[in-house]
């Protein structure tokens, strides 16, 4: 994908900072992070969602953002991988931040707007996915 | 693990709503959703973060997200994984969301202060961390 900001940086099309490569994966940091360490792990491929990502792929990222949480050292942290405009996906690659969250102020801020538990509305769903699956 | 809720789930001694099982890997529903189809994807594996968890379950892990996003139908979604209590870790076996973002109530909440570029500080961090992948 030629304007695609993260196969430029993939390519060495745009210069980054570097932290892993293979076949499939390319790792590097975030420069506008929300904490110190922050890093984005892609898959080669271009795909905008996760549905559009090969298993072969798909198999090899968390490893590597392990490798990454170790060489970061960090304690505290979140993975988020986010698919679509309302889910603030800003960038149409996929892609898997490893976020170190220090303290409250910085890193990932998280809202949970948790629902009250519905059996009769999670059974019937339940048999829905299920079915797909 | 005998006290932890989600080993228990695995084992069979708390129902669930089980969307996938395999020798390392279990998903099921979260009865207490973000949104409609709200799933969580386990390692068998008892550990409290991600650095806990062999690279044999991790590679399992997002090809059954992949599989959940498509029988839910989600079209806008977040994968997220927490780890400690400061990123906002509930339960101390690790466990990756899946939450549809149907619209900008229901689903994840997410805060993002990122930083400004600082370079400098960016190429110091680079270099200490890459000496660590």
């Amino acid at each position: 994908m030629a304007a695609c900001i993260f196969c430029k940086i993939i390519k060495g099309d745009i210069p980054s900072f570097k932290l892993f490569e293979s076949d499939r994966i390319f790792a590097f940091l975030d420069i506008q992070p929300l904490s110190l360490g922050h890093a984005l792990v892609v898959p080669k491929h271009h795909g905008t969602k996760l549905t559009d990502i090969p298993d072969e792929a798909l198999e090899e990222i968390l490893p590597v953002v392990k490798k990454l949480v170790r060489a970061t050292g960090a304690e505290n942290y979140n993975i988020l991988q986010n698919n679509g405009r309302l889910a603030h996906q800003e960038v149409d690659h996929v892609h898997f931040h490893m976020i170190p969250k220090p303290n409250e102020t910085e890193g990932l801020g998280i809202g949970w707007p948790a629902q009250k538990t519905d059996m009769d509305k999670l059974k019937a769903l339940f048999n829905e996915v299920k079915a797909k699956m």
